[in-house]
Order: structure tokens, then sequence, then C-alpha cells
């Protein structure tokens, strides 16, 4: 057994090494993103991209090859859900994955990245599709390329893209969640429109000054539980949350004097990264224990601060004389209702990230239906307009007036963040699932909430998730944190229960 | 050549390699002491310390000595002063000193660096020399290993340790100056402690509200020629400079709102260090004609902007009316004269980081003489109260109350900056002498700041001496700028004129 300590100690020890330089790159980008001048984005470039190599090298070191073999060769390691176990396994998925990718693709697509996102912002702006074309051809080439080096078994090239973000997650298993939860989600926003209620939106576009607007969003953030000794939020142009490593976790919003929701609510929804990020195990740094379990499950954390908590009457019945103190004339003549119907809007819109609550996941099942066809080859680039305005038509009843606010909204395919979209929406059946368990464990959760009270949520969540970093696959965590397999079942009943009531359905 | 030429190249990649590693560490401090949370400094420390060990392995690469061996035989590299030559040179200088450094002296002194610093916080707090001598003594000892192991000629130890921040400096040169330096220093401030006039120093003390401090400060800063677009000024308890590299400088200050000073004099001084990091040429990041000549002439550059140009009566010709009208209440009733001498009140005191343009060097000989008893070991680290003391006495009349605020109030001892201390001198016996270089080269240079155009004396700067780098070693450039090799005259003469008029001596 000494003999397998050894080993294992020098791994995580490189493992640690390589991930304390990727964390100094975290630093650096966050940085770059809040504070750099403008005329360090060069020398930036430089700085991240040394350390983006160093930490490749050390990530794809022949040792840690090497010791992993020698490792998975012991027969003393632990049960399978033994840090030491989970931590090998994951080190032995992260090394085979950026290994499988020959040195020359890894080149390409991070020298591609950078200049398909140049292009996507001046064709965004521009409203201009075809200068974009070429780069989405081109990118789009690069991962089918990366998904056949890095394998997907039985499956499908998708499986293979996807996977980096969910690990052990298929194209048919969202298919077989997504498919009933659209279905679902098109009959509710069909009756919602057909209400004859409708918020007073005009409530959230008055004035809402910059600094009371800073007080009440840190304060919700903090008493939401983000530890603020160990964390803090800036500006930025993209909200965005980057866990540098145990103790320093960097959120960010923007505050527009005139939208109540976009620093609120981004706030909310960063906060509970933040307090993911902080609520893994210090000491496990670098490995698998110590890492989110997957994108969609970062998601759910979010989604739960951010819609089940924070858009919630129970929330706002604590929250809301603070808020009215804080902006005595927009809100000083709006009730309790009136507030917590207008921060609940939902309607057909053409905007993702604008997007409500419920048609939200529209918006992702669209993005996923179009990049599953463009990995499988059977959408060429070129027709992704057409069958992105299709799409709009169908889910939203909605005309696209140009691409700008149609397929080239999102960086995401610039950046070469194929598979991502999905998690968006798996967090947000994520978050109804694991919502459902707190409120199984934790008796009335809105009555808590109204009375500020959210230790006891936060403490679950720890508890439950946050303190088990990747040692369970998202599906197989939520199994054990709900007793059920995901579902679309619990979201759809959250939004059709809490919906109905605000819209008389 | 040729082949001289892809020698030359590779050599430049590798310094800038490892320079672009030492610049991430830099953002990285940088963050640790504006922004960083509190509980982020243990993981901070790991990433620091991984990225000090990087660049330590890249400066010291074998690769390195090799390509420098090489080309040193080379007979066609061009003229002594010639970017490619100084280059080599200075590539070799950095390159012998940190080899020569056994790895065991190298990790000791980092590990002590550490420790005894944080000795250093807690024996001032309490006042207790005791308990920081063990950690003087360990470092003392040392840094004696250090200077043997690097080697000072005919020299002295000392000199060993001094040439790290004023390369080709020595100790025998140094007290050349600083002899009849001291002479007239004591000489001028009896006379000024002998005069009738007093300075009303109340004014300075009023409330300066933070905000148009700010501005103020900003607005000076902008002024003289600090670049906002690859820099900007954020707030740390101990004010800096810190060029990360070509566009991006950062400086830091502390505003206190009952003293006008602090932040005001502070900005200038860190933008006359941030104005000679921007002047740098930026494609020589990482090589000697990319780097500082020294220290002292880093601090000629900070002195220079803010004694010789911000305290002069013809700077605040400019300002004072910006001044007043930023800070109504406490400078109402104040007139320019009265404002000028109140900034430049003269008096013995105990601090040296409080101390005025003409005691301040002072401090610095006093440190010096003991710093080079200490590593000649003509003085034993526990006779430093003694004879800190004493001096304090012979020098200002003053008596010490208590060790935090005699031999324990500097931080450079715990840091292992032996040495350091007489580059603040040199600088401002430099910044005399380029001032009165500029004002031959371009004449009214008080005409040109009552007016605010300081741009002409900024370019000056640029093309006489940040443009070159380390190209002239610091005595050298002086010689080349001002015709004449460094004296103690020109700042003489500076501060008799100066204090002669406000004193009416």
């Amino acid at each position: 057994m000494a003999h397998t300590d050894h080993l294992y100690s020098e791994l995580v020890r490189l493992l640690r090494e390589a991930a304390l330089i990727g964390s100094c790159g975290s630093v650096l980008s966050w940085d770059e993103q809040t504070f750099m001048p403008g005329h360090g984005a060069a020398f930036r470039a430089d700085q991240l991209g040394l350390l983006a190599g160093l930490a490749h090298e050390r990530a794809t070191s022949p040792g840690i090859g090497e010791l992993l073999s020698e490792l998975e060769r012991s027969s003393d390691l632990g049960d399978a859900d033994s840090d030491r176990v989970v931590n090998i396994r994951e080190a032995r998925r992260s090394f085979d994955r950026q290994t499988k990718l020959p040195r020359r693709l890894v080149e390409e697509l991070s020298h591609t990245t950078t200049l398909s996102q140049q292009a996507w912002v001046s064709a965004r702006e521009d409203s201009d599709f075809a200068a974009f074309l070429p780069w989405l051809e081109k990118m789009i080439g690069l991962k089918r390329e990366e998904a056949a080096a890095v394998g997907y078994g039985d499956g499908v090239p998708y499986d293979a893209l996807l996977d980096d973000y969910e690990p052990g997650m298929t194209a048919a298993e969202v298919q077989r969640v997504f498919t009933p939860l659209r279905d679902e989600l098109v009959k509710l926003v069909a009756a919602i429109q057909h209400s004859s209620r409708r918020p007073n939106l005009e409530i959230l576009s008055r004035h809402y000054p910059k600094t009371p607007q800073i007080v009440l969003a840190e304060g919700a953030s903090k008493a939401i539980g983000f530890d603020f000794e160990s964390g803090r939020i800036d500006e930025s142009a993209h909200p965005f949350c980057s866990g540098f490593g145990p103790g320093d976790c960097r959120l960010t919003t923007r505050y527009n004097d005139h939208h109540f929701n976009s620093a609120f609510f981004g706030v909310l929804h960063e906060s509970g990264h933040g307090i993911y990020e902080q609520g893994l195990p210090r000491d496990s740094f670098g490995t698998g224990i110590g890492q989110a379990a997957s994108l969609g499950i970062h998601e759910s954390q979010s989604r739960l601060w951010e819609n089940f908590i924070g858009r919630s009457r129970s929330f706002w019945q604590y929250l809301f004389p603070t808020a009215r103190s804080a902006f005595p004339k927009a809100l000083g003549d709006v009730s309790l209702d009136e507030f917590c119907f207008a921060i609940n809007d939902v309607r057909p819109s053409l905007i993702r990230v604008e997007a409500d609550e419920v048609t939200y996941n529209l918006h992702i099942m669209l993005r996923f239906e179009i990049e599953q066809d463009l990995v499988s080859g059977k959408l060429k680039p070129a027709d992704v307009p057409v069958a992105w305005n299709e799409k709009v038509t169908q889910y939203f009843g909605l005309a696209v007036p140009g691409d700008a606010n149609g397929c080239l909204q999102d960086i995401h395919w610039s950046a070469g963040l194929l598979g991502y979209f999905p998690t968006y929406a798996l967090g947000n059946m994520y978050a109804a699932q694991f919502y459902n368990a707190a409120k199984r464990d934790l008796g009335n959760v809105d009555d808590l909430c109204s009375r500020g009270d959210f230790k006891p949520l936060k403490a679950w969540l720890n508890e439950k998730i946050h303190r088990h970093g990747k040692r369970y696959r998202a599906s197989r965590l939520v199994e054990i944190v709900t007793g059920e397999s995901l579902s679309h079942l619990p979201l759809i009943a959250h939004l059709r229960g809490k919906y109905s009531e605000l819209y008389g359905l």
C-alpha cells in the first residue's frame, strides 16, 4: 500500500501543479474582463497563451500517463466512489481527452477560436451571416475532427463534444427529456399567451440608481450564502463566475440604471455558481473531487437561486421592503404582487439571454437541434439561418428580422463551444429536481425564504451536492440526491404551478 | 551572420518567455494587494510560488547559458551600445547572478523572507525588536552568503548586494557622494530650524473628501503624461507601481480624508515610475533594452515629478485653482503661497516615508551606514537599536521612543532588501541632475509647468532616458544626459535655493 500511496501522492502533486497554472490564467482572464486597460490586450494574449501552453504541457505530461497506468493496475485503491478512485478516474478521463487530440488540431482549434470570435463580433454587429460562414464551416470541421479523435463508442459524434461539458451524457439521453419538455412548454407558453393577465413591465425600467443596486444585489448574494471573505463581485461586459481556487471566487455583473432585472438576477445567478465553487472541498483542489460535477449541475445551482428562490413570492416577502427603501421613487407605489408578476413576465422573444424562465428552454432546444445536425453533417453551415428562422417561427411564432437577432446572437459556436447549450436546460431540470428534494428534506422552504433564512438550503446543497465534486456523474448524483432519475416532470410541474397562479390559467 | 541572428533570436525568445512568466506573477501580486479577498491568501501564495519557480527555472535554463557563450564568441555583434550587445550583456549579468546562487540558498532565502516578514509585522506592532532579532540575524547571514556567491571583485560584500538594484554602483561611490551631501543637508536643516517662518500645516489636515481627491490626483497624473489607456490607479495599503509589460502598468495609492499630501503626492510619485515603465520600448520586452536602467534611475523619475515639479510653485500656479474648486471648504481661504509653503514643510522626524524632501536623504544615509556595518560584520544585529537611535539623535536631534518608530519601521531588511536603501537618495541626486539638464535643453520649464504643459518635459524624459532601458549603466546615463558625473551638488543647489526662499534663509 505504501507504494500505491506514493504513486497517488505524486499524481495529485502533478495534477495540482497543472491546475495551479490554469488558475493563474483564470486570474489574468478575470482581470482582462474587469480592470485591464485597453492597450494591455495584446500583451495579455501573450501571457494567457503561454500559461495555456504550460498548463496543457503539464496536464498531458507522460509522467501523469505512467502514474495512471501504474495506479490502475493496483487492486487495493478503495471502493469506486472513494476520493482516490474518483480522482484517478477523472485524471484518466481528462488525460485521455487531452492526449487524444493531435497537437496540430489543438493549435488549429486555439488559433481558429481566436480569429473566429473576432469575425463573429463584427459579423453580429453588421448582422452579416455570410461574413461568419467561413469560420463556422471551419469550426464545425474542426469539432468533427475533435469528436473523431476523442471517440464516442456506439453513440454519435455529438456525444464526444457534449461529454466535455456534461460527462457521461449523450445526445440520445438529452433528446429523451427534451422531447416531452418541449411539448409541455409549447402548451404552457400558448396558455400564457391566451391569458388576459399581463404584468406591468414599466415598473422594472424605471430609474434604479447604481449604488443602491449594488447594495441590494450584494446584500442578497451574501444573504443566500456567497462568502465575501472568499470572493467578490465586480463589473464586466458579460457576467461570469470564475472560481480561481480555494478561498477565492470572483463574480461579475453589469448594472443598467433603467433595468432592474439585469444586475439583480444576474448576481443571484452568478452567486449560485459561486456558492457551488466555494462549497467544493478545499483540500481536493486540482483533482476530480475538487471540481464541479458538470456544467449542467453548475447551472442547476445558479438557476435554483436565481429562479426557484429569487423569483419566488416568498423570497420577495423577505426582500421587497428592503428593495422599496433602496428605490423609493421606483418602487414606492408598487405592491409586492405587482412586482412579483413583473419579474415573472413570460413572453416569446428572440434573444436567449433575455428570455424568461419558461421560454428559455425552447431557445436551448432550438440550438441543440441545429448543432446536432451541424455536427452530424445533416445541416450545412450555410443553411443555418433558414433552419434557425423556421424554428423560431415554429417555437415562438416570431419572425427573425436579421441574423444578429437570430443565429448570430450567441458567442458559443464561434468559440468552439459545440455541445454546451444543452447543459443550460439540463441545469433547469436538475434544479427543479433538487428543489423538490430540498423541500422533502427541509420542510417548508418557502417559509424559510420569506424569513430570509437561507442557511438550511445552502447547507443542504453543500452537503448533498457541492462537497462531492465530481464523485458521481451528474445523472447518478441526481438519483442519489432526489431518488429519481433525470426527468422533465419536476420542471414542468414547477412552471405549470407557478404560472397558472400568476396568469390565472 | 545568419547563424548569429538565429542564436540571438532564440535567446530573445527564451528571455521573453521567462519574463512573460514573471509578468503573470506581477498581475497576481497586484491583485493580491488591491482586490483579493482575505481568504484567498494561502492559495495565492501557492500560485505565486509556482510562478516564481517556473520563472527561475526558465531564467537559469542551460539553454540560455549555451546561447550566451556562443554569442559571446561572435565577433560581429555590433557596437557596445547597440541593442543586441546590450541585451546579451544584460542577459549574461542576470543569468550569472541567478546561476551563481546555490539552489539551497535560493530556497532558504525565499522561505526565510516569507517568515521573516511575518515576524517583522508583529514585532513592529509590538515594538519588540527582540522578537525580530533572530530573523534579522538569519537574514544578514544569508545575504552575506549571497554576496560571497555572487562575488564583488576588489570591493566589499555590500557591493554585490547593491549591484542587484543599481548595476555597477559600489558602496565606495555611494559614500563619495553621500558624505558631502550629508554635511550640506545637516547645515541646511539647521538653518531651516533656526528660521522664524513656519508653514500652517493645519490646512493640509482639513477634510478632503475622497472622490474629489481621486479626480484631482488622476487628473494630475494624466496631465503629466501617465497614459490611462495603458494603465490604471487603484488602492492598496502600500502604494506601488507595477509595470506588467507593454501597454499595461498599474499604480496604487491610498486615500486619507484628513491628509492631503498622502494620496496626491503618492500618485505623482507612482506616476513618475509609471511614465518610465510606459516609456520603455515595447518591442524589447523581456530584454535589457526593455528594462529600467536601475532602481536609482527609476526613483529619479518618480522624484522628479513628485518633488521637482509637483512641489514647485509653478506647478501649483497651474493646479491650485482646480484644487480649490475641488475642495472649496478646505482651500477656500488658503492662498497659493500658504499652500506651497505647507506642502514644503521641512522638519526632522522619525519616520522615513513621511519625511520631507530635505530630511529624507538623511534617513537613507542612516540606513546605508547601518546596513553596511551589518553586512561587513562590524555591527552585530543585536546592536542595531542602539546604533539606530544614536544616529537619529545625531542627524535629527530626536530621541526614538520605541523601535517601532526606529529600526523596525521599514519592511526592507525583513524582506532581504539589503543594499536597496541607497537607491532612494541616488534617485534624488539623479533627479536634480536630470532636471537641470532638462531646463538647459527645454528653456523655461517653470513657465511650461505654470501653464500645465508637461508634454515637452515628458517627451524629453522619454527621449533621453526611458527609451534606452538598460543600454547605459546609471552613472554613464547621467553623464550622457547631463554632461556631468553623479554629484550631490545639483540636489543641494536645488534644495538650498528653494528652501532659502521659503524660509527666508
